[in-house]
């Protein structure tokens, strides 16, 4: 029975995750079965959700057992197929462990195509970071053209995918970003009409509503924490405000605080709504095609960051928390 | 030309308000044109909403002039008509300045009958209060029978309105209010399944998951604050929060702070929203005549806290922001 490298939740983080949090064992790969599967991972996508499964806490998702391998979403070559599904050779995406070779069942794998877009696109645009983008735009914030949509952690995965949908839909696009190099990708690479960098930015209450002068109908929010409440002084009567992630705070050890929203959402009929992308898995196959036929209008870049290397996944996710990543991070295996 | 009692905005209050920032003055009548009628007030609501129109900020109605009249809903007879609509001894309901006899114009008052309810009925559960309850619930709060709504605020107007309706769609219901008799009230009175005195709990988080063994479906939220920050803990997938009011903040002269609500949101893909009755008036009607029809059926009860005297109208006002009405606070004049 052959091995493979892979990788486990060594311990549970308390605040922000370390390398220590993780270890690198190897281990059976296991007997293949009728319905399964042999999968050699090519790419691995990391992603600040998993932060939450590393948590024993209540969430959306069961969390991860300590001394069990990591989970996350990847693209793999099938080696062997005992599977009508798939065949020797084919190239698939789903959710898998962080394992360089293993054995998974057929029924939970989509077949992507390398001729129609690269292969790590199905683990950014055209997979869940797309459709979280669009799905959880045009479900919850029902944008109308014209409206003022402010996006943050908008040099992220998600955040860059929103910002170019956004000015597809005749939105203007406001971004808040961590440096000045990636506000200036907003502008130039992705579209935005406007950016700002909550790092070097004295008062953002005041940043946000110089860069929407008709103030803010629609917020896509990724962070939470400060920059959130910044925007909440902004909202328009109306607005509505996608709670896609509160990256800012998922190292927090304390329980996190801040302005209360409620005054304000009384005051603007405004709505605040949690979004998942798996709550909308009825609109996945309409969502794929929407986002393919703009990659291939070019009407939406696809960017991403590239790690190389197996062992180097659990740095790649760290590093997700200093926002060294432009677009999407994955890691080429 | 004759004169009137009349309360003006005498100052805007710092915090809490207080008498003083009221005056009683004496002002012409003014004399009556074509389309207008002449108004004798019967019973004058007030509301913690009236707060927000005293301050100069930005808010959902434009705020009270100083030295001017304050405005809130009332109930009127007609002393003299110069309308086609009205005639002399009619009834009706209207948003109607602090004055004991004044001219209106016939084209925003509603007949109400006395033969229906009771006259102040139409500034409780039968008006604004009423359909406020009614259609946050039902238009933002889409309850299903089985499931679970908290009220705050339980023992106030809305809250009592809100708790009956949601025990008539099939809803176990739990209300929270500021002492024991108001409590016991929400039982014996309004059929509520459980209440919270947040007065005499210390430990409101476990308290309401106590009360709510299958969780937080409904969140129906006229207060803001800690208890919402409370509620906030126990809250189910999907769950949908009423923001109605804020009554615990309003007065805060800083910014009220209190728990991020963002990764609440996040994990359970749950909703919160403004709810302003005004947004849905073309759905006013049909909400009055389900209404009438509960309390014709005895579904529903009426409870007020009826002060007398148009001088006393500042201090039944006052008496809010201590809790010091059960159900809808009027003054007959």
């Amino acid at each position: 029975m052959s091995t493979t490298k892979t990788i486990n939740l060594a311990s549970r983080p308390t605040g922000t995750p370390t390398l220590d949090n993780f270890d690198l064992t190897t281990s059976d790969v296991g007997s293949l079965q009728d319905g399964q599967v042999l999968l050699r991972a090519t790419y691995v996508s990391v992603d600040p959700y998993l932060r939450g499964r590393m948590s024993d806490a209540k969430s959306y998702v069961p969390p991860f057992q300590v001394g069990q391998p990591i989970i996350s979403g990847a693209i793999a070559e099938v080696v062997e197929s005992k599977s009508d599904k798939f065949k020797k050779g084919d190239h698939v995406s789903g959710s898998l462990q962080w394992k360089e070779t293993q054995v998974a069942r057929a029924e939970g794998l989509q077949r992507v195509d390398p001729e129609q877009a690269p292969l790590s696109a199905y683990l950014g645009v055209l997979g869940m970071t797309g459709l979280t983008a669009y799905l959880g735009l045009t479900e919850i914030g029902k944008p109308k053209a014209g409206e003022t949509l402010v996006v943050s952690g908008a040099a992220g995965a998600v955040g860059s995918v929103v910002g170019q949908i956004g000015k597809i839909l005749g939105l203007r696009v406001v971004g808040i970003a961590g440096t000045d190099e990636k506000v200036e990708m907003l502008k130039s690479e992705f579209g935005f009409d406007a950016g700002i960098n909550y790092n070097t930015t004295e008062n953002m209450r005041k940043a946000i509503a110089a860069a929407c002068p008709d103030g803010v109908d629609i917020y896509f929010d990724n962070v939470g924490g400060p920059i959130s409440d910044a925007v909440l002084f902004n909202i328009n009567k109306f607005s509505r405000t996608i709670n896609c992630g509160a990256i800012s705070v998922y190292n927090d050890t304390e329980l996190p605080r801040g302005v209360s929203v409620q005054p304000f959402l009384v005051k603007n009929s405004a709505l605040m709504q949690g979004f998942i992308v798996s709550d909308f898995a009825d609109k996945f196959p309409a969502g794929v095609r929407q986002l393919a036929e703009w990659l291939r209008q070019d009407k939406l870049t696809h960017t991403e960051t590239v790690r190389e290397g197996f062992d180097n996944i659990p740095q790649a996710f760290l590093d997700l928390f200093d926002g060294k990543n432009k677009g999407k991070m994955v890691v080429r295996i």
